[in-house]
């Protein structure tokens, strides 16, 4: 694997140097959020919308944002010199006492890396398995809706997917509904439209699940965010799922049961070609 | 404050070289465990215990045990010098791929950090206020029942409960359960005995809650885990909260309702001082 580019609070570092404090509020208490995006020809898909939605995230954990990031993060992607990135910003709240009490001021920690990534005008990614996950994902969590440092819980569903076969887990929220994947939110066939988890069944306000939105209502395809079960997930005649570094990819399989055709649905295919297009219009 | 002594994988460092690397998966994913454990005169109070919880915890996640633990916490804590010291373990997957996919084979990060702390034999904790958090805990969590490094949810909590002006948070589970603060579990006056949340209202299963039993039964105050909602709470004749860096401490207030007498309780000031003779005894 080629070795990412890392930058840490601005500073572009070598391998053997790409180092955090082993007390950072990062690394202990899992106190920061982080954003993962898809650079490309030097440029990041819809890099406002990210920082924006940081930005809101860090106000409300009352963390400052740092103002040089949009700057660094061009920075370490021009560094990189990959044609297709993947780009993980993350923040944390730095150094502190010992315990959970915040420290005042907050002087946050910056971490910026760089992986290559596959190009986005290749073939599309194949379809993929999901297992549902053993445990909940919690809707009335504290950080609900934060796209928060702690995954420990996705990490452990993943692995608990992979004994099982599957590529991914997918979470049900506490009431039984679906709520979203380890790393990607979930869109199902409802109608001739789509139906996607709304913030209250734990799913998070993606930026691909909001570009879907935009794509959707562009060819006319209803979308609507609304509750449902596993039992309406199972009955979809197609399904897939979003992230940043991957755009939409067809759900195949859900537990032993194929969802639909078992490969990818039309609407899948569709707007899975619309995002393509759309990346490579914006990051030319 | 005086600057904490840290090791890295065994080794000490000076003030300005305590690093890891920041694409570490603690950092990046809150992907480990930790204890926090009492020291005194060289020696940790029930280190076995916090170790043999550590190595479970371990395994359920699939992080192999370094074998150095013990001796590696032993020579920090010497070389910090307290009388009293908090220590904290910190156990990461290390390094691995982009994403959650977990490396395989992995080699885990250590981080050991020694703090100095309040003598033991000094005056008791003053009793605290405890805030109802917002957000509730997930019983039925992937990592429910693990002491891991996802605390965002405890840092918001008790940032939550500093602005209404109480000293830490109390968190309901998803059914209203009680379940535990931030960071102790609590105990409860039940008739003429206790009682505190079972893991099945997402306690975790404490050393010093498990002392508290020991220290009860040679006391003869029955004690028994149940499940009881936060009426039951403030309805109690008197309640506590434990951890491994205060053993048993009061709580005043639930709220804006005082619990009992608003101070500390009579089973609350018997068990106290169990403890204190207790770590006297064992760290002399």
């Amino acid at each position: 694997m080629t070795s990412p580019v890392v930058s840490i609070n601005g500073e572009l570092r070598g391998a053997d140097g790409l180092h955090v404090s082993g007390l950072d509020r990062g690394v202990l208490l899992a106190d920061g959020l982080f954003e993962t995006m898809r650079g490309r020809n030097g440029r990041i898909f819809r890099i406002d919308r990210h920082l924006a939605r940081l930005e809101a995230g860090l106000t409300a954990i009352g963390i400052p944002m740092p103002p040089a990031l949009p700057e660094w993060t061009l920075t370490a992607l021009a560094a990189a010199g990959h044609q297709d990135a993947r780009v993980r910003l993350t923040i944390t709240r730095g150094l502190g006492p010992p315990g959970l009490l915040p420290p005042n001021p907050v002087r946050p920690t910056v971490i910026i890396a760089v992986w290559p990534m596959a190009d986005v005008a290749g073939p599309a990614p194949a379809p993929v398995s999901l297992h549902v996950a053993s445990g909940r994902r919690n809707e009335r969590a504290m950080s609900a809706g934060l796209k928060t440092l702690s995954y420990t819980d996705g990490v452990l569903a993943l692995i608990e997917a992979q004994r099982h076969g599957a590529d991914d887990a997918l979470f049900l929220d506490t009431d039984g509904h679906c709520s979203e994947t380890t790393s990607a939110n979930l869109f199902a066939a409802a109608g001739d439209g789509l139906m996607t988890p709304p913030a209250s069944c734990g799913a998070l306000p993606g930026i691909t699940r909001s570009v879907v939105f935009e794509l959707a209502a562009a060819l006319g395809i209803r979308c609507e965010e609304r509750a449902f079960d596993l039992e309406d997930l199972l009955g979809a005649s197609e399904a897939f799922v979003t992230n940043s570094t991957r755009g939409p990819v067809a759900v195949a399989r859900v537990g032993d049961r194929a969802i639909g055709p078992g490969t990818s649905g039309e609407l899948t295919r569709r707007l899975a070609e619309a995002y393509r297009l759309l990346v490579l219009r914006e990051c030319p």
